[in-house]
């Protein structure tokens, strides 16, 4: 792999990395076009990282397809499909972690404490394995993305990182390879995740710019859903993620709700006025 | 710094590199000598780095001399010599370290808990900024070494490191920056650190190779000496720096010792038969 991007940047080629742990969705595919667009030699890695799982968690059974992913890679122009082995990216006596003291202490890092330095660490790795110019992240992991952003300036990588938008189910429902798990009943009241940070607009619009009561608001709407178990509903700093009372500029709204077993997030940025 | 780096890659150079905390002497000069013979161009920092020192340590007295560094580096034949700013490698809000589980748990990582973090951090920052082929370190920092060591790996830097025998003064003692706080007295008797690892060495030629009785001898040998306050004497695996009770293979020896308020630290090798 470094052999390769030492060759492209010798050749004057710009690197552009899209790192997905595959199961590829559309979504996915949205990042890997940006990377198209973007970069003149195209990577995708597919790596489910142990590192980001902690004990209990979908490490085992997160879904795998690596020959899907390698075809839907390659249709959408993929140079390289970068598969890492698991016991060369984490050989007997690892013990090398990235860690940042802040942005985790919130949203999803509170509870899945692990989850964040294993991104972080994983990250950095694929950085020095891929050697890009041009890393392209999903804004729907927004915690992920910008404590990435904050790593790649802590530590002084030369890369430039770019976030996608969303993408939706026709329905609303944000794409993510764990929908997979749900039952066709769950599938359908998943909706109410969407629907909670539709309602969450509308309430600013209609003027309420509380932050208290739109996510009572959002929380009594997921409630009223069979099976539903919210983790967190959020309305926060969009750079520092540090909790917000009043809406009266851009805000974060992000929430992570259990379906079941099935744990999904979704966020949008509230924009008042 | 990053962008001669890349012109330097693209023209095939091998860039080697050396990180200093400045206030050279023959130590250093030996480092970046090594680094002329390894590389085509040669980059060597000076950076008193803050994030290695812990609140009481002596990052504000610790000795600088720009002027005379950038001579001597120069004479050295140094292609470039990279004075990064504090606040730029520090801006606001800087949060991400690089952390080891294990490592840091032995010799200088007890009593200075953030040492070896702020150094990892550091030397990745550098790393990302320098770009280098192969980084010269030296042995003195055993345990330094060794960290990054396992960084590199665990990080997949593709960085080659390179390890320096220590350089003493003729009467034996380990040259270091910190050796200007000595008073004429205190240089004296800090000539017992050097001599508590030769006596380690003829005991075990002797044929003594139980770990404590050679670490009970050097430090009645210290404690001899007025003023001496022994922070650790170790005899350990030269890899993971677990402790060893027999010394049956090569083994490091490794201590710390204030003369003072300043700690001075050194090591050697013991090796059996």
């Amino acid at each position: 792999m470094q052999e390769h991007s030492d060759l492209m940047r010798g050749l004057g080629r710009t690197i552009a990395f899209v790192p997905t742990m595959g199961f590829l969705h559309e979504g996915h595919l949205s990042l890997i076009r940006k990377g198209r667009e973007l970069g003149d030699n195209l990577i995708v890695s597919i790596f489910v990282n142990p590192a980001q799982f902690s004990p209990g968690e979908d490490f085992e059974s997160y879904p795998r397809n690596l020959d899907r992913d390698f075809e839907l890679a390659q249709k959408e122009g993929a140079d390289v499909i970068f598969i890492p082995d698991g016991k060369e990216l984490y050989p007997r006596n690892f013990q090398t972690y990235i860690e940042l003291e802040k942005l985790p202490n919130h949203l999803c890092g509170i509870s899945r404490p692990t989850f964040l330095k294993g991104v972080a660490t994983v990250v950095t790795k694929l950085f020095n394995l891929v050697k890009p110019h041009i890393a392209v992240f999903g804004e729907k992991d927004y915690q992920q993305l910008i404590v990435i952003r904050r790593m790649v300036r802590d530590l002084n990588f030369e890369i430039n990182i770019v976030g996608v938008p969303t993408l939706r189910e026709p329905d609303g429902l944000a794409m993510s390879s764990r929908n997979s798990y749900l039952t066709p009943e769950q599938r359908i009241n998943a909706l109410c995740i969407y629907k909670s940070l539709k309602k969450a607009q509308e309430l600013l619009e209609g003027g309420v710019n509380d932050a208290a009561s739109i996510i009572n608001a959002a929380s009594g709407l997921i409630k009223s859903n069979e099976g539903t178990n919210i983790d967190y509903i959020s309305i926060c700093d969009p750079e520092t993620l540090a909790d917000m009372e009043t809406i009266n500029r851009p805000a974060l709204m992000a929430l992570a709700v259990k379906m079941g077993e099935t744990r999904l997030i979704d966020n949008m940025i509230l924009n008042p006025e």
